[in-house]
């Protein structure tokens, strides 16, 4: 008994084969082809379906569904995406579709929840059924676990962490609100800041780069720069409010972080640390548990195979 | 079958007697006397218990339970009073106590969670299965309810929304937490603003008042008072980020709001709805109805007696 996993991006589509107990039997990866089109986004998924069944010799019959991780909102129900600014959709049937290429039954999520399934399945989650995930990159997606079940709510895309406003006089964001997380603590808030820093002419490591990414201010900082180490305290602090926020309202019994900025270590975990236990403090009974997400890339994929499986085992609603 | 409900304030016990469809056979109160020590308040809710069934000829056999809705934290499992303040209650054995006193199953809450049942009972949230309810008095309760439940998470004590932070800089909170939504926008709050301003020597209404209530400002911004105006645009502006994190985090598919601040009318509601529905905009579907509780100060015990009858139905846990 097996499962297809995909995690589908905006640039690539990444997917694995798993079994029942979580074993990877074969992963790839294959480019997402979003600007030739939706058709050209399904033969890219089948292609590389094909491609990983072909690698480990499995049969159709022994593949039972599949999971598919989406970067945007879905409809889990209806089996729709309701909105995908990066692949150009918009209340696009992809599951409708895909079980007739594939020939096996599909169940669409969010990337940011199946990303905390595959977490709770394998990763640092393993220990625990009521988990909140955020993942920090480009933009900032969340996903609130309870009971070992993704919470969606009343919009059906669950949590929306990245649009929390942490910040009443903040910056404007895309979505038209003032001080969203987002705009204040993501790997592209962080670049636009530290960007701010080097215009005002400070002194930095950083000065001179002609392309900034986030990565180069997390290494300036764990090198010592100050100005990269501001920025990055800043980003920090705003995520340690808006995840101790997030825990007074949720009470979920372990955080896990993901995303590459999370991964760059004590240059913003410290100040992170600090400012959740700060704002949490009295209201913690115990200190509740901070982790960072385990997979990686892959928790995208495995989590969308637990998706399936979970799905057709009766609790995948 | 008759329930009893028990709203346990710091200065006053309400109660009633209720019957499984909601019906309000009789109610009353008592003073507390939280300061004679906690016999004393056993011996009042005796009292009160006794006068109550005594009113309505109810015999021991058919009031089948009591609820009791709690100022503090409450471990709902060891029927156990964390911490009431108001009380100067911790790790009060209220429960077991209550019991012997009584003769009949005893179920504790936290006093937010019992008006949210209430509510959803017999009140505003009555169709409705998934709420978030915010009480705003001298402080700031809350209470969410999922699938007809209370969500208590990790800490056992349910959404503490009244701690969450809107103002990273803001004024310290008594919790040691910085801009804590209580501290802006609480009852208690609103007055000390309004002195604030009154300080700076700002024509006002309010001038010349020797005590200042919450009640005096929603009074002088109702007839045009522009400071009262503005220190409430603040407050509720506040309330409207708050509630719209929460929506984002929670998706609930109504908010009640509770307590006297709420029921003033526009003053108050009519920048509160602007900032919510400003702050959730691109993410509402359909408009979230934002309504006012109903139950004014039945809804404790009201919503106590539902626990009572919820748990003896199997479904209190």
């Amino acid at each position: 008994m097996y499962f297809l996993g995909i995690d589908l991006g905006g640039t690539t589509i990444k997917g694995g084969i798993v079994d029942k107990t979580g074993n990877i039997l074969t992963q790839g990866q294959v480019p997402t082809r979003a600007e030739a089109g939706a058709e050209a986004v399904l033969a890219q998924i089948e292609n590389l379906t094909k491609e990983l069944k072909a690698r480990v010799g499995i049969s159709d019959g022994q593949l039972r569904g599949a999971g598919i991780g989406i970067p945007g909102s879905v409809d889990v129900e209806k089996g729709l995406v309701r909105l995908a600014p990066n692949l150009h959709w918009r209340n696009f049937p992809l599951r409708g579709k895909l079980e007739k290429l594939l020939g096996i039954p599909v169940v669409l999520d969010n990337d940011a929840h199946v990303a905390a399934l595959g977490e709770m399945w394998q990763g640092a989650g393993r220990d625990y059924q009521d988990i909140l995930m955020i993942t920090i990159g480009t933009g900032i997606g969340s996903a609130v676990i309870l009971n070992g079940q993704v919470h969606r709510g009343i919009f059906g895309y669950g949590a929306e962490m990245g649009h929390v406003k942490v910040e009443p006089h903040g910056p404007l964001c895309e979505c038209g609100g003032r001080g969203c997380l987002e705009t204040l603590a993501s790997a592209t808030a962080i670049v636009r800041q530290a960007r701010q820093e080097l215009e005002r002419g400070r002194p930095s490591l950083l000065r001179g780069k002609e392309t900034l990414e986030a990565r180069d201010v997390l290494v300036a900082a764990g090198q010592g720069d100050e100005l990269a180490r501001e920025v990055l305290n800043r980003a920090a602090g705003y995520l340690g409010i808006a995840l101790a926020n997030a825990v007074l309202l949720i009470g979920p019994t372990v955080v896990i972080l993901g995303g590459g900025v999370a991964q760059a270590g004590e240059v913003i975990l410290g100040p992170l640390k600090e400012r959740f236990e700060e704002a949490l403090g009295p209201w913690q009974i115990k200190p509740l548990p901070l982790l960072l997400a385990q997979l990686g890339n892959k928790a995208g994929f495995v989590g969308a195979a637990y998706l399936a499986l979970s799905f057709l085992r009766g609790e995948g609603k």
